[in-house]
């Protein structure tokens, strides 16, 4: 396995070899109707094109091929709210290795169908994401496989590659909105954007109803605070040290939105661009949708990171 | 521009040189989801994946590509009831000609706003597609501008380049199932596959509310039949005598499915791959449920050709 301090943008360009063995570069489209809803020029950032419908899928690839031969026989342990997890069930088909996969109580029956569909152990285990991980990491220890956090570098570095591809197709972007559930994603845009283009923006988004990252951000040291957002991709309640180390350095700014405006979000973007976000993958629409008065005239990028929504969730917001 | 008769294997490679100067290839992914429901391994292409949502703009590219200077500068007409309109408006913006699309009176209108916000000029005129196309085919005369027929040979090789994508990705495929409205998909797929591997079986499928390309090719002549299917992208009421020449020669069969069908396949496509398919787009899953039986251990790609369902027949469907 490959030795990481926090990564950098060459880490980033070094993961594109694992990463493009298996998977091919997402769409950056533009929708009129979205730039009159914000009132800005917009693009989308369609990770949910990838397989598994999100961009953890990246990192997912780009550990396993890191991982030294013995690390993958040892079998892979993890938590997960579901996408992570995917991602981890398809790197390690891939690379036919073992993993273990536990998933909070009252997980999205898809991406755990989606997750056994593809050949991972998903146990149930715990209320929320940080009661699953820990009882997984014992377990990890005890039947010696390889824990992966859901912020490992490796991860990082994989998921920075969606970062490399908006520069290339959009040089001249001058936004790009990115949600945070852990924050992989996040920290892949600032190292990128950073390092290319210090003047390109990068705006983190959360939940309101699960701001532990952005108090924390905020805040300089980590905060817990309560979590019940209905947007389990952004469901953090115990914030990730090394993923906050690096939005302090980059990040710009880091809104909160409602997990109303969420929905409203999924709705305009199943309106105008015809894809199913999950509620993560509306979180960057909702905050451009918040910050259109800032946004004025500024190319702006939002991240559609995964669309995994249950169609009994999609139904009520419909409804 | 290129003179054709019937478009052969070797005009749609060609193809492929426009095509993707513009565009990527789409993914053809496996969901464990559909594999369990269709009951066997079942594979989709994701034309909902391209830009305007539907696999028409490869033809749109390709054509404008084919024409002369003058012939762009002549401006473009064409009728549509949605996705060939937003793809000839998708290409003639990329090659910067006009484009007049004619659109029948009650369109969907997410389309239109789409084919606007691409710049083209859109016209409202008669109840349906054939009505439409008649008037602005009269126009296209009058105005001495190039008409695009939505069989236009040199759309048929730019569709064609999905059929190649997939026997490139999946060379073992058995099945491809593939929508019909005017046909020009489909005979992309039929001329691609058999001269690729003629033991792939292409079958073709269309609204049971909207028969009249399917009794036509049962019959081996232009059968008009009555038109009343919520499903735009396959509403044709005036069959096409190229595109049924081509499928009289390679297609091994051509089924209907009832409107109800198409609605619970874009339920069940929404649940197990997270896309939202429009009626066109998810006749290939409801004649693969149909035809289950006969498509037992026979590995299957399903054409999932586009996304465009405004949120108001979605909301209906899902109610």
């Amino acid at each position: 396995m490959k030795e990481y301090s926090d990564p950098t943008v060459q880490d980033i360009v070094s993961a594109q070899t694992h990463v493009y063995r298996f998977l091919q570069p997402t769409p950056l489209y533009r929708y009129s109707g979205l730039c009159d809803l914000v009132g800005t020029d917009v693009w989308v950032k369609h990770e949910n094109h990838l397989p598994v419908g999100a961009f953890k899928v990246r990192g997912g690839i780009n550990l396993l091929a890191e991982l030294t031969t013995e690390q993958r026989s040892a079998g892979l342990f993890t938590a997960s709210t579901g996408n992570h997890g995917q991602s981890i069930a398809y790197a390690a088909r891939e690379f036919r290795a073992r993993a273990t996969i536990a998933v909070p109580e009252r997980s999205n029956p898809g991406k755990v169908a989606a997750m056994r569909g593809l050949g991972a152990n998903v146990i149930f285990h715990g209320a929320d994401f940080d009661a699953a991980r820990q009882w997984v990491s014992a377990r990890a220890a005890e039947e010696g496989g390889y824990f992966v956090s859901p912020t490992d570098e490796s991860l990082i570095c994989g998921v920075g590659t969606y970062a490399l591809e908006i520069v290339e197709t959009l040089p001249d972007v001058e936004t790009i909105i990115v949600p945070v559930g852990a924050g992989s994603g996040a920290c892949g845009v600032c190292i990128v954007a950073k390092s290319v283009n210090p003047r390109i923006e990068v705006i983190a988004a959360q939940s309101a109803q699960a701001p532990t990252m952005q108090l924390s951000w905020a805040a300089g040291k980590p905060v817990t605070a309560s979590m019940d957002t209905f947007a389990e991709g952004v469901a953090t309640r115990v914030p990730f040290e090394n993923t906050q180390r690096i939005m302090r350095k980059y990040l710009d700014d880091f809104v909160l939105v409602d997990d109303e405006e969420i929905k409203s979000a999924i709705r305009q973007m199943l309106e105008h661009t015809h894809n199913l976000a999950e509620g993560a993958g509306a979180v960057a629409l909702a905050a451009a949708l918040k910050l259109k008065d800032r946004l004025s005239q500024r190319k702006t990028v939002i991240v559609l990171s995964g669309g995994n929504l249950s169609s009994e969730k999609l139904r009520t917001i419909l409804a």
